[in-house]
C-alpha cells in the first residue's frame, strides 16, 4: 500500500465507543483510550499529518487534540467532505492521498471519496460496505492505532518501535 | 411490517446500558451512545415520531432529548401505560399503531399492550418473553438504533443512508 | 431453599464492577445498575430486609442507598463477621438465617458463616471456593438482582413480577 | 520463581483500560478497579515495596497511590528505566530483582532489562513479544493484582488470603 500523504480522522464512535456522558448540571463527558495516542506519535514518526474532523463542537475534542498536539482540528463539521477537500487544495495534494477512518452516516460521503477508507468493527453495516478496510478493534478500543498501524505495515512498525523513545498521552 | 405511528422508547436500559455514575457531592451522570441518536433521524425522516416515556426524572435526559431534538419527553413516569394510551388519544392513534421498547419491571404493561414490542438482549427472561421481537444489542450499544432500523426494514433503511446528510449527536 | 430472613451485601465489585472513579479535585464516582434495583424491590415483597456492609465509606453509597430506600446501611466496616452478628443479635436471627454475597478479601469470613453466600463471576477463585453458590454474572452487571431472584426461585419470582407495579431506580 | 525485591508497575493501560475522560472544564477522570488493592496488599504482606512509574502527571494518580498507601511514586517520567535505575541504586539492589508490568511504548526499554517482565493481554503484539510472561487479564480488570498474585504463586497466595484481614479500598 502507496502511504497516504495525510490521515484524517472522526472521533465519536472511532477515538470513543460512542459514549457521551451527561450529567445533571450541563457538563460532558467522553472517554478516550491511551492507546490511539501512539497512533499520533507512529504518523508524526512517518511525517504524516493527522487532522480530526467532527461533527460536534466541544472543548472536550480540543483539549485532547492538544494533548496529542494535533494542530489541525476542524470540529462542528456539516459537509466532511467539503473540509477536507479544501484541506488537501491548501496542502496541494488530492482526497486520493488521504486515508480516513469513520463509523457513521455524516462519515460515508468521505469515505467513498478517499484514496483509503476504514471504519471500526462496531460500525453498522452499511459503513462498513463502503469502507477499504474494516479494523477489528471496536470504537474506543484503539482503532484509530489499529489504522495508523496498519497503514504503515508491520515491517516498518517495528522499526518505528524500537527507534521511538516517547512519552504516551 | 406495517409501520408503527409512533415510536416510544423507555431510557434507562435501552439509551443506557443501565449504569447510574453517582459521585460524592450528589450529581449524577448517565452514558448515552451517539449510535442511537440516528435512529432518531431514521424516525423522522419516516415522518414517525419518538417519544421517550421514563419512571426517572433527571436534567440529564432532558438535555439528551434537547439535543436531538426530540419533542415528546416525559419524565418520573409512574404509570407508563396510562401515559402512553393518553398519547394516542392526543394523537388520534392506537395503542397498536406504537411500537415499544423498554427492558424492565415498569415497561411490562406497556409491552403487552402495544401493537409492536422490543427488548434489549440485556433485559431479563420475564421481559423477553413479554416481547414480540428481541434485539441483538444489549442496553446503551445501540439498540434504539437496531429497533429503529428493524422496524424500517434493510431495504428502506438503505434508501435512507443513501439519501440523508445529518449530523449525528 | 429456605428463604432467608435477611439478605446482606456488598458493594464494590458486586453492586459496581470495582471501577473507582477518580478526579483531579478529590471527587469520585462509582457507577451503578438499575438493575439491582429490582433485586431490593423483590426482597421488600417477600419483607426479607435487605443490609449493605462494605468497607468504603462514601456519599456515594449513602445516596444510592437512600434512593433504594434501604435503611440498613453499615459503611466503613472494618470487621463484616462482627457488624453483621450485631445486626442478626438486634434482629433476633442468626448468621444461618442470613444470604450473603461478597467479593473480596474482607467478605471471606462472612461468606463462611451465614447459611447461604454468593459472589459474582468476577470473583477470585479463592473467593468461589468459599460460597454455596457463585452468579453468573459479574460484578455490576446486575448480580445483585440475580442472587436475590436465585433466593426467590422462578416460579416465585413469576408470581412477583406480575404482580408489583413499582418504579425502577 | 525467585521472588522479586521490589514491584514496579505502569498505571494508564494497566491499572485502567487506557480509557481517559475528559469534559468540558478541563477535569480529567480515570477508572481503577479495587480489584488491584488487594495486590498491595499482597506484595505489602510479602514484604515487597510497590513502585508507581507513570508517564503522565496528575492528581488522579496520587489520590489513588495514597488510598492505597504506595509510597514510591514517580509521575512525569520521560526515562523510565532511568528512574527504575535509581530506584534499585537507592534500595541497593539490581534491575535483575525487579519485576515489572507495563503495556506501551514508554515502557519496552524497562520490560526489557529487568528480572521478571509482564503485561496486560490488551497489550500490543510488540510489547507482548518483549515480556516474559503475559497475564489472562486486560488493562483495568485487574491485572495488576493478577500480577502479584503470579509473582506469589498459588500455594504462598492461599496461605496469605486466609491469613490476613484487611480492608480493600
Amino acid at each position: 500500500m502507496k502511504l497516504p500523504k495525510l490521515i484524517a480522522t472522526d472521533i465519536d464512535g472511532v477515538w470513543t465507543d460512542g459514549g457521551m456522558y451527561y450529567d445533571q448540571l450541563g457538563n460532558e463527558w467522553k472517554k478516550f483510550n491511551t492507546l490511539d495516542s501512539a497512533g499520533v506519535l507512529f504518523a508524526k514518526y512517518m511525517e504524516i499529518p493527522v487532522v480530526i474532523i467532527t461533527g460536534e463542537d466541544t472543548a472536550i475534542v480540543k483539549r485532547r487534540a492538544e494533548k496529542l498536539k494535533i494542530e489541525h482540528l476542524y470540529m462542528g463539521v456539516k459537509n466532511k467532505l467539503e473540509v477536507l477537500q479544501s484541506i488537501c487544495d491548501s496542502l496541494d495534494i488530492h482526497l486520493d492521498d488521504v486515508a480516513y477512518i469513520g463509523d457513521d452516516l455524516n462519515d460515508m460521503e468521505v469515505l467513498q471519496h478517499v484514496g483509503f477508507s476504514s471504519c471500526p468493527s462496531s460500525a453498522s453495516f452499511y459503513i462498513q460496505e463502503l469502507c477499504d478496510h474494516i479494523c477489528k478493534s471496536r470504537g474506543g478500543d484503539g482503532v484509530f492505532r489499529e489504522f495508523v498501524e496498519h497503514i504503515i505495515g508491520v515491517e516498518q512498525l517495528k522499526k518505528i518501535v524500537h527507534n521511538i523513545k516517547l512519552n504516551i498521552q
